[in-house]
């Protein structure tokens, strides 16, 4: 049985956006993450291209759009209206009449402001195809918000409804008519760009408005891990093989790490002995609290398992290089050492520090984004924590007073059998994945059709082909971005030839 | 400008559902009505035809499914259910296993019941394809209410707000599942199938549930009548075609009849002798209220213009075969009698009883549904009656309290430049069209795709292609359906063949 605490806990953490920046939301709080950062999550070290975020800026428009609270009700109250964010950098714009493209990027579970930098595939690609460059922030996160504050609006039965994925897609439908509509870009093709939840957004949109965009990136998108399509552990069980590809013995080392955990923590003292092993800011309460925040290590590493440096190497590199004659838990602490740098000590309820992001994400997971992910007995190289449904339905029930709708996502979205319902239908999609991602187990990993595409890299990780690009880019990366280019650029061409046709 | 009665009443008239049966609704107020709707109006002469409806409902079984309000909200309140009717007739239904297909007929703006024994379609063609036939009842209409009497909910500002088209698919996604499931019908593909209203929400169902359904029929759907992209006038238009076809001297007689009406409503005595020599019921109050009852006997007999008799025809043949001298008011009357059968006097207000289902399309055109249909001045044999959406905003708004949203419809379904929308995207989609139709003019009238495909009949009238075949049926009308089930059958070919070859 899983508490609630380590539920919610999970919800939070196991659907980490594309670009996970501990250190703006977390610094003033745990100012000594600043090297664990730099190190291991920041998009670049590249020193140029992280100061190059106040530059882009300039270019960057921001607006507000008078949004429908409800477009599926026309109740009196679904006619309140609310200001969302979007984001426009005309700088490369070619213009409308020529009809050069609209590329969009579609807003995740973050604020708009967090991304605006880190989506390098727009700008990057911006001085080729000469495009309208669109941002557009999800409802009820950053600064569109129909109800102040969102942990407030949370709580709030009412106000909260409103706060789900078709909603958030009508959205996008109407900001994007009324920039075509602003800027006379009748004729412009609009390319839908998301990662992660923003990836699934990016496809569905594609799907569900072919008339509003004519093509989707969907980055890293795990559409098919709702409803059991995908097994419960096909997360946990790419985060294992991750492990077990850098080092066998590393992977080993965490996989019996668990149990000695349990045994030292059952000891007289036990606690004291692993607070003092893992140097722990304050004294743990329970020995789940360290096997929470090394899993949460283990599988951001995984999921983050980008070049130049590789977390995963990183964490493994601490565990294997550790002296020889060196005990478990010390190999795993080394492991810590080597992935954060020195630290003074270690914090285990970094991770878990409620902000409005995970908050609005638990709501979101808790009534229609239900995703079955667990682990059995020794499936992975972690300690079994299958997902109950009947235990989340419990749970989700308990917390917000209604029930989560766990059918849902496969009723509007579809996702069963989804080569047979695809393969004749829609166009237009790239489902892009690095394997090394943990959630490309329920991506889409196989073309569907001949312009409902897969994507897929061997050693990519979570939404590294829209990061910005790097001197230090691997060649398949660089491959992945061109073939990504090229297609776009095909369905841009289809696009003008069928449009020109007609007169 | 136009009256808010004339508005309203236009709004209720004007979208004719495919079986338009006065009979039933009416009769027990205007008997006199019987042998007007037997010649006109009713789906068949052919007495066996019609003596078969008790037969058929043996085999007919309803059911009530329990179904979200609120589709796309999460609110505590939206968490409420209502009962949804369908009818299920497994009669001739092949079995699951073999992946016998379920033929869907997606229920419009009426009562289910009222409409079962007409879609022909359905069970004409069982006895080739051994479907499971599954009929889904509208939302809000017949027994299928949320929420009490439909005129009380509709004066409700948030129970009505719930009665639209978005939701409405929702609840036709979850019946078919549900359908699929109580079947065991996983490899059973759907064709869903509609008329009018019904034959929009068919094709939208089949481009955004695509997941659900293979295919679909989506028969006399003026899914382009929204948002100008049909010319305002494109429905009088082609009632004029159609009288101006049928006779020249008819379509003359009318065209001039108008303004001898008002000219002989603007004498002293004026509508006492309007009211005589039209014989109404009770006496004229205004000019326009035998305009709008001519209006609509037009307009009907144009939409209803089908085989055997060709109510155009026989219009026309009353104005044309009056006697010798006899003058254009004489003629008009000649051409109703024609039409009506003799009466002892005739009910203005025959068709604006208002009951449940235009109240319900009412509302449905007032908030979503907003199709501009008008004419100018001398550009259809009716005097000018523009659509003002400006004044149609206002009207709605001071009659319901919130504001229609004209653009949603295109927004959510598109319909804008449509063939560069669908010419690459979407499949298995017919539109069925009979050009005599006067809502074929905002019909699909040339193929999208290989796969979206417009069929259409000179001669053919509103939703004429889904009614029960009859002995007299044309040859076209008999090859028009037999392409419709040749192309449905490659369909469930293609479903089938591309499922065997994924084992």
């Amino acid at each position: 049985m899983i508490s609630n605490r380590v539920l919610l806990f999970q919800l939070s953490l196991l659907f980490l956006p594309c670009f996970f920046k501990f250190v703006s939301p977390f610094s003033h709080k745990t100012p000594r993450l600043t090297p664990f950062n730099k190190q291991a999550f920041m998009i670049s070290r590249n020193p140029d291209k992280v100061s190059s975020a106040p530059t882009i800026s300039k270019d960057f428009k921001t607006h507000f759009y008078t949004q429908t609270l409800d477009h599926f009700n026309y109740g009196s109250e679904s006619y309140e209206t609310f200001e969302q964010k979007y984001v426009v950098n005309s700088r490369y714009w070619g213009g409308a009449d020529s009809g050069y493209p609209i590329f969009a990027y579609l807003g995740a579970e973050a604020p708009l402001d967090d991304d605006l930098g880190f989506i390098g595939f727009l700008t990057d690609n911006a001085p080729y195809f000469h495009p309208l460059l669109v941002y557009i922030e999800h409802r009820y996160y950053g600064d569109s918000r129909p109800f102040g504050s969102l942990k407030e609006v949370i709580r709030n039965e009412t106000r909260r409804g409103y706060f789900n994925s078709a909603q958030a897609l009508a959205d996008y439908a109407q900001v994007l008519l009324h920039v075509k509509k602003q800027f006379s870009a009748h004729v412009s093709p609009i390319i839908v760009v998301g990662g992660s939840y923003g990836g699934m957004l990016a496809s569905w949109f594609r799907l569900k408005y072919p008339h509003i965009a004519l093509g989707a990136l969907a980055s890293s998108a795990p559409i098919l891990y709702f409803d059991n399509i995908t097994p419960q552990n096909g997360y946990y069980s790419i985060v294992t093989e991750d492990f077990k590809e850098a080092s066998k013995t590393c992977y080993q080392a965490i996989r019996k790490s668990w149990s000695e955990i349990d045994e030292v923590a059952s000891k007289p003292n036990g606690l004291s002995i692993l607070s003092r092993r893992f140097n722990t800011c304050s004294k743990l309460k329970s020995s789940g609290e360290l096997k929470d925040y090394l899993e949460t290590i283990y599988t951001a590493a995984a999921q983050y398992n980008r070049p130049p440096n590789y977390p995963v190497t990183t964490v493994c590199g601490g565990i294997d290089g550790a002296p020889k004659g060196t005990d478990t838990l010390g190999r795993i602490y080394a492991g810590i050492v080597s992935y954060t740098g020195e630290m003074q000590c270690f914090d285990m309820n970094e991770f878990n520090v409620p902000d409005d992001t995970s908050a609005g994400w638990q709501w979101q997971t808790c009534s229609e984004m239900v995703m079955p992910i667990g682990r059995g007995e020794k499936d992975t190289m972690f300690q079994a924590a299958p997902f109950d449904l009947h235990q989340f339905i419990k749970e989700c029930t308990n917390y917000y007073g209604v029930p989560p709708r766990p059918h849902w996502i496969t009723t509007y979205y579809g996702g069963h059998d989804i080569k047979l319902s695809l393969n004749r239908f829609g166009s237009n999609i790239m489902f892009s994945n690095g394997l090394r991602d943990p959630y490309s187990s329920a991506g889409v990993l196989e073309d569907l059709s001949e312009s409902v595409l897969a994507i897929t890299t061997s050693n990519g990780s979570h939404c590294l082909d829209i990061y910005p690009s790097t001197d230090t880019d691997p060649d398949w990366l660089i491959m992945q971005r061109n073939i990504e280019v090229d297609i776009i650029q095909g369905w841009i061409q289809n696009y003008h030839k069928d449009r020109l046709s007609r007169f």
